[in-house]
């Protein structure tokens, strides 16, 4: 494709402006390091701009949103802050196509729950203990370029099971825990046209964003999550005729597909 | 299990009482047709009450729910009417392991659409036109009983692909439709410990709820929802110790997951 | 259901005759473990009988498999004994209805590998390091019982991913093991008419199959796979006449699903 | 990517050279047309190869399977008279990566059965009757560049339900005949590192592999199929030091994901 995948990096952008930990280890805020982590893997083929909650409508505005293909979501502090009609705006550009990046502690954002319909409730621990990510699907585009079987993270927030999501449509990574848990830490999702990976990794007080592996695996799901798809769903109605002369008409419902 | 499955069936109740042509096929309402249905098919094995729109409360207290195994849903002209609250409280008595099935126009509830994430939108034609639902999991046990390969309902409305819902866990039945549509009309979905079924055939102007097929699987999809599994969610917490002596708690985001 | 559930349990009982330390564990086989533990939660609702690889026809003869609704299976040393003629035995009977439910190192075995399709492959390690089983499915009837969120195993075997299996229709347990490892420790999949549980524990050197929730959930697995679903295949054949009058006949290549 | 992807079309080859009817359809043979309609919407990306039934090897030897991506499956009158040995080459091809795509009678083909593990029965009808694709994921790679949400073939033979599958990971088409049939004919699976698109149309007598359509989705599923994926299997053992200094090896039952 010669044109660039346009990608919009969301960050709340609360942690670290208020903590000087979290300072330390993204300067520039979490959207930076995530931006540069998909700048590197996917270079010329991306396009990559941020938005972030203070922004006016958070930086998502119809026309930001209808300029973006895929969208990364980091949150944590602030669900709450998040307007509803935004939300509801992410969520119709989803449906219509627009992938979604969710990652770590955004699984309590309000996109994400939408989206999934469930509580999204996991348990957790900040114990800065020892995680491993092991493929469990060693054929998807996410896992490309992995080295391994496994990779491991050396101090992390834990995330266990039962974590509280419809049953995925793919798994990619479970992952395992020094204090004995496991989590679904790589999922994908369909709703509409748009694609949704889930990515555990991530916390605002360990560098997560600055790993390798962490980085190459955002990117691929960025890639991934790019729409694909067919053309007909939001460019209007292009209706078969039916086969048999039936009386009657048909009609859509399709009031919400019309973006994209 | 000695203590009967208790059901509740749910209906706006509202075209039957606006229209002769309704009232001739549901004189007492579509709930009771569906209660017969389950009555007939499962015997003492079950408990069924009725609830509709116009009750307080839509006649869905946080008692009756919490008296509830398996909730039907039947609605059409008034699924604006429902009231967020109750809405809420279903789909939260859901997560905790109430099944529900989901009816034909119901499809656009906003509990189902709630639940999915996704629009629910279909295509959709009323000509009477004839329908043929094609078995495609014969190891299902919700198609338990049926003799053929397939079942045929004479005069129906279509409901067309696509229909935006996430992938199905399980896809039950596919409808073949004269006028020349196809439809994913038995799906199951799991959210939190509930199960739930959307099941399309059904209308208020033609007596599919009379139909001999469409009332087994009917039953046969509240058997099927009935609460299974574990005892652990819901009933407080019970956290394992951590195997290595990692400093750090143990926390549980699971307000959410008190009832039942 | 008033007619008991028939189930045949099968073990290639090797090691038990070999082996000192197996036979103290297992004094009657690995077979009689297994066969008590689902007359223990299944009671007058099973009528339980065993099988092993030495009998003629390794006991599984067309008329054993034609009055087994649920074979469970247990084999490590001898896969490779098993005959072909016998498997695919089993396989069509699968196909025609019967559950199987596959015990730890029947990973490996030829009915297994010939049910998925792939190598079935997975990392291993004999330590006997500490395992814990996270339920993933709290709403599933195969954790039916289970008090807790997970249960442990002191003493296992570690199998690891990645385990070469299709992606299964249902995870039920996810493993977590002390040496750094994960597994899908019970998974689900049909194949035609008949529905298949895979459960990790078990071992010929462990007391696996004395412990009481290993014993739970392979009762609750067997009670699932019972056969369920319609009555049309195997039946014979009873395909509509299609509605618009059309040369040509209707054929049905179902020759491989007589039985049952 | 600079370097193409390696397609290898095969076809059994018997049809066109025993049928004038058939040859005058495919007068190079069913395999040119497929591969034709790949190296159209492919182009430069993509170096395409064809092989046949009464080459040595069925013209899929060890040398041209290892430099194959992706392999296309087209036969119908001589499945018997695929050796076993090129089978299992294929089968093992496809767990270590290589994507398979399978067309139409091919669902019948030794390895499309050995890869699902399943039958693979259908119902099928020779009526030149109606057929309509409809799309039921709109999200999907595979659907890229069609215009409408569904498309027409109006000469077909008819393929219906029950098509015995294991549920198939992704539902991309389900086809609507004319004659009362509903068939799920856009189906993937993955088997090791190995993607599968199985789609149904296609046959010796109608011109269906000259339909635009039909060639755009073909040409659509070689590009999905094309291998992705970690680094890891097939090159060797890699495997991560236990955490805990537990004693005990690791060891994988890796001997059968040794190529690629």
């Amino acid at each position: 494709m010669s044109t660039p995948l346009r990608v919009t990096v969301w960050n709340e952008y609360v942690h670290e402006r208020t903590s000087d930990a979290v300072a330390k280890i993204y300067p520039q805020g979490i959207h930076s390091a995530v931006a540069d982590a998909i700048r590197q893997h996917l270079g010329s083929g991306v396009s990559v701009r941020t938005a972030t909650l203070d922004e006016p409508d958070h930086g998502l505005t119809e026309e930001v949103l209808a300029a973006t293909d895929v969208l990364t979501w980091w949150g944590h502090a602030a669900h709450e802050r998040v307007e509803d009609a935004v939300v509801e705006r992410v969520q119709r550009r989803v449906w219509a196509g627009m992938g979604l990046v969710v990652l770590h502690s955004a699984h309590n954002s309000k996109i994400f729950r939408r989206l999934m319909g469930t509580s999204c409730m996991l348990r957790w621990r900040e114990a800065g203990e020892r995680e491993r990510l092991w493929i469990v699907d060693p054929s998807h585009p996410i896992v490309a370029g992995l080295e391994d079987e496994c990779f491991e993270l050396e101090h992390t927030e834990m995330y266990g099971e039962f974590f509280d999501i419809p049953p995925p449509d793919e798994i990619v990574f479970i992952s395992w825990f020094e204090g004995g848990e496991v989590f679904r830490s790589g999922c994908t999702f369909r709703r509409g046209k748009g694609k949704i990976f889930y990515f555990r990794p991530g916390h605002e007080t360990f560098p997560i964003y600055h790993d390798a592996n962490v980085r190459r695996v955002i990117a691929n799901g960025v890639a991934w999550a790019a729409p694909t798809g067919c053309r007909y769903f939001g460019e209007g109605r292009n209706i078969p005729e039916p086969l048999s002369p039936i009386a009657g008409e048909h009609v859509v419902d399709e009031s919400l597909h019309r973006a994209k």
